[in-house]
């Protein structure tokens, strides 16, 4: 395997080429959830990017990176919702097919957001391997280039972009707080912000039923769990090769958060800040509000990722008060 | 009666007093909604605002209008909610105490809001004469100085700091759409809006179930309507004799809009721009979309005054799709 290296100049790069197409999302704080958290929160609004979540980040950069002979027969992907409806805006903004994988269990909405880009949907069993082999399949037949979720030095550096948008906007953040699943918003957040700012603290929140991450970077070794389960659907991944390294080497600790202290931190982003926030969305605050990450008093910078919420399947209603 | 000419003077010196203590609010767009709509939205996002609606300006300009003396023994008010939550705040920042008059039917959030803020709470019938009685016998017994919800100077100037600010933002907008229930925010957005921008069209959207404006708007008399009644609890007041000379002047049309309007327009809100707005926050752009207002094509600013929702009463569940 190919050690890649993402530096933030690639993060730099990144954004020269993707700056016009997305949003420069709005960092958001509030008078109450300071209150309530004993420390001084801003809210990166990643709900509020193209397609509603920063997939569209690193989508694009990997969209946009590509030479016109490669473009030529269009992007495969597969995606649990928010990467496939990325790929798809990206590659329609590009006028190239994208052919995306998604388990049958999908969202509905995730699903027909992919439509609404014109993501051409083939459906596959719930299971990493399932995904990976019919994406394989696709890219054999049509000559797509294949565009991971996470694992890919193009995606990485894209997600990266919202950090460095970050520490412009709040140049003094103690901590930086984001959401793992596999890992590639985590991976291009903490080389800009290890880069930008040398004693900034890097920690992720990862839902308990998925801890993947956690275990492995607690015990340093790379390694799946089985049958990962969580309201916060994006981030059932299996952290990468690619991305692992660049988490153990830069990432200061992963805190794990239940379903409720997910739901309960959705509802009052909800209730206090006005924003929808899915569950993959809420899992930074809900780590960062939970007490298991040290951010007493301390300048916390929170990235929201996404917000393609499901209001049919809204959890809050069952949620105890955080 | 005095009649007392409101005039964008007054509304920039409000904005003098007041501007380092409410929220500048975002304006956010999106594609997808002006795919929809077959115009060019921008929202003006008062539900970030300070105490989560537009009432934080007008209360604020208010109670720091006051004199020492005239503050020494506090201010009294009477609404629904919304300015309830932002009187209680403005008195906490000036350190004088605020008597508030609440339905005893007001929304259970709207009285937590009150209470976090410091408000002393008196309930009475939901009814305008029970309201004003209750109010004018605290203004009696106390000294406390009445500010009342919209028909007051200091308010109607208030509330248009926020127009001033959305064409700071956006100058050329051709349309402004505001919610109407007692007039002030209607008032201060069209004062601001004619003179700085004569040839802009200022709508207002008015819920079905309390169109006292629209139908006192169309004959020139001002007239209650018997027993106003919609989810867009904030739009029940009657519209006052203050605020009516200005919005007959100043407004080219009042639009009303159905419950499920309303709740369709919160869904849409929630679901495409990811943002919690209440009942009579949608109300501007539930009227914007419902085909009754000339905005097809147009660059159209909407106000969205306010986010106090309340979670357990969310109305999308039972809605059609705009």
């Amino acid at each position: 395997m190919t050690i890649v290296q993402v530096t933030v100049e690639d993060v730099l790069e990144a954004r020269a080429r993707i700056g016009d197409r997305i949003r420069r999302t709005p960092v958001l704080t509030s008078t109450r959830i300071d209150e309530l958290s004993g420390a001084t929160l801003f809210f990166k609004c990643e709900n509020f990017q193209k397609t509603g979540s920063f997939k569209a980040r690193g989508a694009a950069n990997a969209v946009l990176s590509l030479s016109d002979g490669d473009a030529s027969h269009g992007v495969a992907t597969h995606s649990s919702g928010n990467h496939a409806a990325a790929v798809s805006w990206a590659a329609a903004m590009r006028k190239i097919p994208a052919f995306v994988v998604m388990p049958r269990t999908a969202s509905p909405i995730k699903i027909a957001s992919v439509e609404r880009y014109g993501g051409r949907l083939v459906f596959c069993e719930p299971t990493h391997k399932a995904r990976e082999e019919a994406a394989e399949k696709i890219v054999r037949e049509t000559g797509a280039v294949l565009v991971h979720p996470y694992n890919d030095p193009r995606i990485i550096a894209g997600q990266g972009t919202a950090m460095l948008e970050f520490l412009e906007e709040v140049p003094d953040l103690d901590v930086i707080v984001c959401p793992v699943g596999g890992g590639g918003l985590l991976s291009g957040t903490a080389i800009v912000a290890k880069s930008l700012r040398p004693k900034i603290k890097v920690f992720a929140g990862e839902p308990e039923g998925a801890a993947d991450a956690s275990l492995s970077f607690k015990s340093g070794i790379r390694k799946p769990v089985d049958h990962p389960s969580s309201i916060a659907d994006g981030l059932l991944a299996f952290v990468g090769d690619l991305t692992f390294p660049v988490i153990c080497r830069h990432v200061d600790g992963i805190a794990t958060v239940s379903e409720d202290e997910i739901a309960s931190a959705m509802r009052r982003l909800m209730e206090v800040m006005k924003i929808a926030v899915e569950a993959s969305g809420a899992v930074a605050y809900a780590a960062a509000a939970g007490g298991k990450l040290e951010v007493a008093g301390k300048r916390v910078g929170i990235i929201l990722s996404g917000g393609n919420l499901d209001l049919e399947r809204a959890p809050w209603a069952k949620t105890s008060q955080l």
